[in-house]
C-alpha cells in the first residue's frame, strides 16, 4: 500500500511554467491597467499552468465531503456531541446542509465520504470508503496507524480519479467531524513548533475555559505519542483524522490528475498542509479560499504559502469556503476568455 | 433643484429593524452553529431590513457604472491620458471590459451612463445624461458649481428609480474617469483631515515622482478652493467629479427605494462618504464589496463602516469588484432560502 502511495506521488509533476507565461502575456493586453485584476489574474495564470490550457473551463466541479469521527472527542473537547458527525452528513446526503446551498449555488456536486464515521451508514448517495470507526483518542496513544492513514489517502486520490474520469476538472476540500479542529490544531503545531495556545481555537464556539482544555489536551497528545516533525505522514496518523487523511489523497489526486484543488479553511488546511510536506509540488495545484475565523488559520495558510480571496469571518467548514471560491475561479477564466484587448477595442494603452 | 434634492432625502428610512431580527432568528435555527457563516449572515439580515422581506430575491441586477473626465488632468496625475475614458465607454458598451464579462458572470446588467464625458458620443445603448463635459481643473477652482453637482446627483437617482420601475432590486456602484482617484483622495482628506500622503495613491499605476506630484496637486485643490468641511455638497463641486456625483444620486436612489447598493472601491466610496454625509441613514443600505489595492481606500470604508468580503487586490474600478460581491450577496440569500433547520434535519444542536 506503501509503494501505491509512492507511485500516486511520483506522478506529480510541476506546473507548466510557459503557459503560466503565456496566460500572463495575454492578461497584460486585456483593456485595464497591468495587474489591476490582482488575484484573479494571477488563479487565471495558475490554472493555465495547472491544466496546461490558455483557457480552461470548469464544467464540472466536486466538493469531496470527507467525514470522520474523533476519539479525542472523550476528552469534552467539542461544543457539539459526537453524533453529530452522522447527522450532519445525513444532512448533507438530503442536500440541507450549508455546504450543499452554496456548491449548488457555484454549479458544483457535493460529494460525501464516509472515511471514518463512528456509526453505521447507509444513502444511496453516500460513498463509503470507511477506514475505521473513528480514530482513537490522540490524547491516549496514536489515533490510527499508518497503513490506516494510506488507506484514507489512497481513497481520496481514487474518488479524485473516479470523477476526473467523468469529466470533472477542479475540486475542493470539505469535511465534517466533530473533534477536527484539536486535530487541525496539533498537526500545525507538530510541523511548525507553534504553541497550542497559537493553534487552538474556538471550533464550532467553546468557552474560554474548554478552550484552556483543548490546549491541553493537544499539548497531552503531541507529548504521549512524540510525532516525527520530519514524517507528515508519522504525525498524520498519531494526531490527524480520517477524514483529513482522506483530504490529503484528494489533494495528491488532483495534483495527479492536473487539477486545481481549492482549500477551504482550517481543517482542510490542515490536510493540505500535511500534503505539501509530502510532496511540495502539490502546493502549486492548491488555490487558498477564505480566511477562516477559527484561530491559526492564517499561520496555516502562510506555512502553505495560500492567499485567501475572501474574507467572510466564517468557521463552518464542510468546503463552504472553498465552493464560494469556485465562483470566482469561473470569473477568472471569463477575463481570460471574454474580455477585449487594447488593440480590439481600440484604447489607448499607458504611456 | 436644492427642493427636489431635498424631497428625495426626506423619502429615506431607517432598515425595518424588526425584519432583521426575525432574519437573524431564522438564522441561528439553521444547521450550522450560531455565527459561523460569518458576512453572509450579516448580509442576509441586513437585505432583509433593507427590503422589508425575509426571503428577498434579486433576479433582476444593475451596476450603474458613471463616466465622466475630469479638468485636473492637464496638471499630469494620470498613467492614461483622457482620451481613454471614451475608449473605454465605448468598450463598455460594447461588452469587452472587465466590468461587463463580470457583470455576465453575476447575472447583472451594466448600465453605462454618460455624465460628464469630454467628447461627444453615441451609441443605443448609451445613457445620456451629460452635465458638462468634464469638470474644471480643481487645481485652480471649483471643479463645478453646486448646481451641476446636484444636476448630477438627481440624473443618478433618476436612473435608479427608473430600473426600480422595470423591476431591478439591487445595485452596485461602477464609474470610469480618468483622473478620478485624484478627486477621491481630496475628498477623503477634506472629510477626514487625512493628509494627502495617506489618501493619495497610484491610480492606474503611477510612478514614485508623479505620485509626489499627485500629492502636491490634491493639496493645491484643497488650498485654492477651501471646501466647507461640514458642506459635503460642497466638496463634491469643489473637488469632487460629476461620475462621483451621479454616484451620490445612485446610492440616494437606492436608499430611497429600499434597495441594496453595493459599493465597489476606492472611487464608489468616495461617493458612498459624500451620500452618508449627506443622508447617515444611507449606509444601512450599502453593502461593502472588496478591499482594493488603492491606497487610502481601507481609511473611506472604515470611516463609512463598510467592511469588505472580498481580498482580490485588484484596482480597477469600473463597479468589477461590486458586481463580484453580488455573487456573495445572492449566496447569502440562498442560505436564507434553502438550509435545512436543526429541527427539519433532525441534528442535535450544541449545548
Amino acid at each position: 500500500m506503501r509503494e501505491q502511495l509512492e507511485q500516486l506521488i511520483s506522478h506529480i509533476e510541476p506546473l507548466d511554467g510557459q503557459m503560466v507565461e503565456e496566460a500572463m502575456q495575454h492578461l497584460d493586453q486585456l483593456t485595464k491597467p497591468p495587474g489591476s485584476l490582482g488575484k484573479l489574474e494571477n488563479i487565471a495564470a495558475q490554472v493555465a499552468g495547472i491544466t496546461g490550457e490558455l483557457h480552461p473551463a470548469f464544467a464540472k466541479k466536486a466538493v469531496i465531503v470527507m467525514a470522520g469521527d474523533h476519539g479525542v472527542c472523550e476528552e469534552g473537547i467539542s461544543a457539539f456531541p459526537s453524533e453529530v458527525t452522522p447527522q450532519m452528513v445525513y444532512n448533507f446526503l438530503n442536500g440541507g446542509a450549508a455546504v450543499n446551498v452554496l456548491a449548488r449555488h457555484a454549479g458544483a456536486d457535493v460529494v460525501c465520504v464516509d472515511i471514518g464515521v463512528n456509526a453505521d451508514m447507509e444513502h444511496p448517495k453516500l460513498v463509503s470508503r470507511k477506514v475505521r470507526k473513528g480514530t482513537a483518542n490522540m490524547a491516549k496513544g496514536p489515533a490510527m496507524s499508518q497503513d490506516e492513514a494510506i488507506q484514507a489517502i489512497l481513497a481520496g486520490a481514487e474518488i479524485v480519479e473516479q470523477h476526473v474520469a467523468d469529466g470533472y476538472k477542479i475540486f475542493a476540500t470539505g469535511e465534517m467531524g466533530i473533534g477536527n479542529t484539536t486535530a487541525s490544531a496539533a498537526i500545525l503545531s507538530v510541523l511548525t513548533g507553534m504553541s497550542s495556545e497559537e493553534t487552538v481555537g474556538r471550533g464550532t464556539g467553546i468557552d474560554d475555559e474548554r478552550m484552556l482544555h483543548k490546549q491541553a489536551i493537544v499539548r497531552q497528545a503531541i507529548q504521549v505519542n512524540r510525532p516525527n516533525t520530519k514524517d507528515p505522514l508519522d504525525v498524520l496518523a498519531k494526531v490527524g483524522g480520517l477524514e483529513i487523511a482522506g483530504l490529503v489523497g484528494v489533494i495528491l489526486g488532483a495534483a495527479r490528475h492536473q487539477c486545481p484543488v481549492v482549500i477551504d479553511g482550517f481543517i482542510s488546511s490542515a490536510a493540505a498542509l500535511i500534503a505539501s510536506r509530502i510532496e511540495p509540488l502539490t502546493s502549486g495545484y492548491m488555490i487558498g479560499s477564505h480566511l477562516s475565523q477559527e484561530q491559526g488559520h492564517e499561520s496555516l495558510l502562510e506555512e502553505i504559502g495560500l492567499t485567501p480571496v475572501l474574507q467572510l469571518d466564517m468557521r463552518l467548514g464542510e468546503g463552504t469556503g472553498a465552493v464560494l471560491a469556485f465562483t470566482l475561479i469561473d470569473a477568472a477564466t471569463k477575463i481570460m476568455r471574454e474580455m477585449a484587448t487594447f488593440a480590439s477595442a481600440g484604447v489607448s494603452s499607458g504611456e
